[in-house]
């Protein structure tokens, strides 16, 4: 037996150990992790992948640090993926934070799992999506995807999610709620956390507002949820926002179609990254390759042509 | 002479209605617009490109704006290029901001354009320097590109301008300030706006603080510079600092270098790009296509093996 199957089956196995050679594997981008990948894939698809939006300040590590222990309590398997560079699960901002995490790290049925931004350049999204593939493989029930929501890098991992949370909070006043008319659309499920400070009613009334101004995407409705993450209240009425969301997906079809969505979005990533692996070094040398941007620096060529030159090289 | 060439011909004649129409052909990714791009190629790299990143609410549109009466103080023509979609340039946000911009609406030596997020997905940075080259070509002297700074996407259109301005608010609060530290690497200079309010020169020294702690790239000492973009106080200093900084760029060589990561950048998009053109609908027909995605979603193949399959009708 090689070692990629014996770490395809430590995998499905669920070992801890596994997962984060695996991971390391996939930050690396490693070749040996696109043949793990494709081994595992076929025991994808069984995990809830939830997405948790929301500004630095919105207190969304806490949301998901309550959720995380809210399942917990159903004995559920949690993974947590931070996108978010501020987030405390990526050792960024504040101590009272990472104290507050510090139990779900003791907790072997949580695997946490931080996407620093650096070094995934162009590939932030990728990366992001076999993390949760192979949290999906190792028997997760629940996987959380923390992202700011901001760039299209976030918002290409937030449309691959099944129910996308939009984290909000009160009394941030107009320059911060300037932002909030962005995200409006990728809500599925609005959440006003810190519900326990001044204006959260008023929170909730302009969350209407601009709800009412976006264009409707099929039945659902989304819901506005208050919650108080650091106590922990309001969690199990998100949750059952959350259930009543995933019977929303599956009884109008919207699941298969995001489901669908999520693979073509994964064939494409894979193809225009293994295409330039095997252009670029291959049928273009490095040495051509130079050539070709000296002459478009040069302006006796530009950017178009010179692709075009190169994808002449390739006989489709 | 054909439509093209016309349009290339007014364009390079600095003409405003052509601007706007080569403009929409990049937005509708128009095939014609690939052949005017190519064609005004050679016209570009004379202008001053800067990059203006703050998060909503730090005033850096009011900034953009007064960069902009500043520069038309000395008779040089502006053109800004907002990609953040809470930007009032944007047409989001505050109805002040938008009085305030007014000037600018009605001065024929400025020119403004909105990267809308929206349709631009996976494709908003090469959109964004598309727009940026065709105002190059066009004669404008200093063009402005206004991003929030977060997410891939705008990080890849940071990463092609010539200077960038990282602009950030007194007191915005230990929540906000943990999203300054993912931005300090792109800092060439600092901007402290609204430096009127308490709390400024802590923002200077917490800005010294954070870039002790990342790492140097080069020579340059990024400067800190105090505005109030409202009263257009302090951007005669900017001014300066800009300068100094373009001094320091073609003096070191890194213009250079910035420029020729800003071709490589555009060269691979647009392989990327026209590669997934030629493909599907191509050597894979949308027919084949489809029944690979079934395959994947049925989980009798994976997103890795369905790309190699695909890779496998082309010969390299």
């Amino acid at each position: 037996m090689s070692d990629i199957d014996d770490l395809t089956s430590a995998i499905l196995a669920g070992k801890y150990r596994a997962l984060g050679k695996a991971i390391s594997l996939v930050e690396r981008d490693d070749p040996v992790a696109q043949r793990l990948l494709a081994d595992l894939y076929a025991a994808t698809g069984r995990a809830r992948i939830i997405g948790v939006t929301g500004s630095p300040g919105s207190g969304k590590s806490t949301l998901v640090a309550a959720m995380a222990k809210h399942y917990r309590g159903q004995s559920k398997r949690v993974g947590i993926v931070a996108v978010d560079p501020t987030s405390p699960f990526t050792g960024g901002a504040i101590l009272g934070d990472r104290i507050r995490m510090a139990e779900l790290y003791t907790d072997r049925g949580v695997f946490i799992r931080s996407m620093a931004t650096r070094g995934f350049l162009g590939g932030l999204a990728r990366a992001t999506n076999d993390v949760v593939d192979i949290l999906d493989a190792s028997g997760f029930d629940i996987i959380l995807v923390e992202t700011v929501g901001v760039g299209q890098d976030e918002i290409e991992v937030v449309r691959t999610v099944q129910t996308n949370l939009v984290v909000l909070v009160p009394g941030m006043g107009d320059d911060i709620q300037a932002i909030k008319a962005g995200i409006m659309e990728i809500g599925d499920i609005f959440v006003v956390n810190k519900a326990d400070r001044p204006g959260a009613d008023k929170t909730v009334t302009e969350i209407k507002m601009m709800m009412s101004l976006v264009e409707e995407h099929g039945e659902w409705v989304a819901p506005i949820v208050k919650t108080v993450a650091s106590k922990r209240e309001g969690i199990g009425e998100l949750d059952t926002a959350m259930e009543q969301h995933y019977e929303y997906l599956t009884k109008s079809g919207e699941l298969d179609r995001r489901n669908r969505e999520r693979v073509r979005i994964r064939i494409e990533t894979q193809l225009k990254k293994r295409f330039m692996d095997r252009l670029i070094g291959g049928a273009v040398t490095r040495e051509q390759y130079d050539a070709l941007l000296d002459d478009v620096m040069r302006k006796r060529s530009n950017p178009h042509d010179a692709a075009e030159e190169m994808l002449g090289r390739i006989r489709f």
